[in-house]
């Protein structure tokens, strides 16, 4: 990070005041808030809507319109499962939210417990892992459900696996552990082949210990795709097989607001999981799920509609990156992802939540800052989601212009004012 | 019921066993066993694949294919709130399945508890009242979490609310009820104003007793509709909004595999969930429910959609009742209903489950006996839910022939044997 005398600061505040002074006279109205993709994005995904029409004959057998097929249709398992190189047994095809998913299968493991182990609830105060920065949902699941949340630093390669291992392998109360492996949310961090044979080996000290793998991202690549090892394969190899539960979703494929999303696990895993569900469900929507799976025909199909996301998406990623190096070079870092739908920036201890106040003064609209972090609290205040998917490029330059100037002020206030 | 000698027993037997070894020697393979539509039912749906295709440019505002909107779509929550007649506040519309609903908002009490009370996952040993016959699939939940179940007889007028209110007023351990207000499952009983009034005026003990109101059959007349006073309303009459959650689908309107869900209540009860369900979900299928209005939209629409299911699915119930008058009379009891699903026949004591096993023996599948009772266990075995909706008239007609010899076999070997 930049060093500036107190007379640098107080000149460099005064030239942002002007700039911020001028952005504030344009009545912005701009949200940078949300990971959602942008209109031209769900365009991609029309030609769903043609797939059943009045005059289709075969829905399936039997008739998918109909009851029955609690844990998804046959082709939709076996979509997926070739997607995601596991076997049809080992996955269950649901409905519009992954988020949902975890959140049932949480909810499964504290009411009756995992795998025939004790519930949760009657295991006293327990513990829950959080890499972050992370996902804010994530951690607002564990907050709910009582566990005392323990951050985890990220490292390039994923979680601190030492820390992660030690925690995990003495604690009993350790119940389980959130993770993006691929593209994760926020910095873009892709785990590393090592970071994944050690979450495939790790032998908890509590039977219940599932890892939460939330593979939202696994082909949102924006340029090459990058390799991510299989978890469940890996877990095999070990014997390990029934301690991680993956998730993943058409939501930022399809439509966020009218995807399908699916988990997977061993078959243990799953038949016991599928038990719970035949009580809680008729089903999930069966057409909703053979539109999908007839759009997108095959893996290659599903690859080549990726490749139009990333097409619409990369100059957007560019352009924050862009803006980044022009003005907050020596005043923050940031990730420059391959995938996923975010980047990560860390700007100047303590001005995280006062740049997005400034911004939001402004006109735009970021993500709090301490969203990344387990209760919402971020140690150093320092960290910022920045979600450059849903604005128009031009808009998005404006706002990334915006968000400097806020950081460059939020700097100087803090150098001058200590 | 009839009273035949032990010759007259002999005779009829041997009569009806010839009868079963003809239908035997047909190699019949017919379901009986489940309330599923029939084709031609799902076909009156078929429109609502057109409603959303590739040319299409209003998807609702904000753009539904989108995130958010966590308790559905305005217009759907405007749609059910006019047809139930409750206010836009006190509905959400969510996904395929309203038994997913009911589980997901049990859950949700046992978790965390009703509406600020003590989670009862916290309160030891608790009791929830199963008017029976009822519904095996809501038993199946209870049981799952471990509930006394207690069985309330069903009336003409509904469960029987002298028992009702005396548990429900003095017992702080019961917590809720199943109900199936209309064309109830598998009776076909519509509640009575009185039951209805009793049921908003009820006085729990329990400050987190709960009325689960699965209005299933809402619209779901043969001929004429028969009224149902509002529960909601009635409740509110009497301070009272607070008691009753209240369910309702179109699984039977549209698609079983793919329509979409509500739940009505209180605006205290709806808030409270709204916030926990915000923790779960990021939200519905929404253009599922933006496709299902634009199908429907209005109530006129909706109840000229609901003839023509009745006008497929009457002579269903015609033929169940003709063929039970012409071979039943006398050895059973059954209801002819306004509406619904089922019809219920009540065979003499001690003979339903050998009734369903010689008529499966023969190629022809029936709902388990048994199963409207709690623990699957009816203690006069002899109810059965005849499911008259999903075969074709002849295939029906055939069915209901096999299940009469199968009863008076039945009925003649209880008879003998004692």
């Amino acid at each position: 990070m930049k060093k500036l005398s107190a007379q640098q600061a107080i000149s460099l505040l005064q030239q942002e005041l002007a700039k911020y002074n001028e952005y504030k006279s344009m009545g912005l109205k701009l949200d940078m808030s949300r990971g959602k993709p942008c209109k031209e994005q769900l365009d991609l995904s029309k030609g769903l809507f043609d797939i059943l029409n009045s005059s289709t004959e075969d829905f399936g057998a039997p008739d998918y319109r109909n009851y029955g097929l609690v844990d998804g249709i046959p082709e939709a398992k076996r979509f997926f499962a070739e997607l995601c190189e596991v076997n049809e047994d080992e996955i269950m095809v649901l409905g519009n939210a992954s988020l949902t998913i975890m959140y049932d299968t949480l909810q499964r493991g504290m009411q009756f417990g995992v795998l025939g182990n004790k519930p949760m609830n009657m295991q006293g105060k327990l513990k829950w892992l959080c890499p972050a920065p992370g996902y804010d949902r994530h951690f607002a699941i564990t907050q709910l459900f009582g566990f005392e949340m323990i951050t985890v630093p990220m490292t390039e390669n994923g979680p601190d696996m030492d820390m992660v291992e030690r925690l995990v392998e003495n604690d009993e109360r350790v119940k389980g552990i959130w993770c993006v492996p691929k593209y994760s949310n926020p910095q873009g961090i892709i785990y590393s082949d090592d970071t994944v044979k050690r979450f495939a080996r790790l032998r908890p000290k509590a039977k219940d210990f599932r890892i939460y793998w939330d593979n939202a991202y696994m082909i949102h690549h924006l340029g090459e795709d990058a390799p991510l090892l299989n978890l469940l394969q890996e877990a095999k190899k070990c014997g390990n097989e029934d301690i991680a539960y993956i998730f993943g979703s058409t939501s930022k494929i399809t439509f966020a607001g009218a995807g399908i999303s699916f988990i997977i696990a061993s078959k243990n895993n799953i038949d016991s999981l599928r038990k719970m569900l035949t009580i809680q469900s008729i089903g999930p929507d069966k057409l909703n799920q053979l539109a999908h799976i007839r759009f997108f025909k095959d893996k290659k199909g599903i690859m080549e509609h990726m490749a139009k996301h990333a097409q619409i998406l990369k100059p957007k990623f560019q352009m924050v990156d862009k803006i980044l190096r022009e003005e907050l070079e020596g005043y923050a870092q940031w990730h420059n992802p391959r995938g996923g739908y975010f980047i990560s920036c860390d700007l100047y201890q303590g001005t995280a939540k006062r740049t997005v106040e400034l911004a939001e003064n402004c006109g735009v609209k970021f993500t709090p800052a301490g969203s990344t972090y387990p209760y919402k609290k971020d140690p150093g205040d320092s960290n910022i989601r920045i979600a450059p998917t849903l604005p128009p490029i031009n808009e998005l330059e404006i706002a990334m212009k915006v968000f400097a100037c806020c950081a460059k002020i939020a700097y100087c206030e803090k150098l001058i004012n200590g």
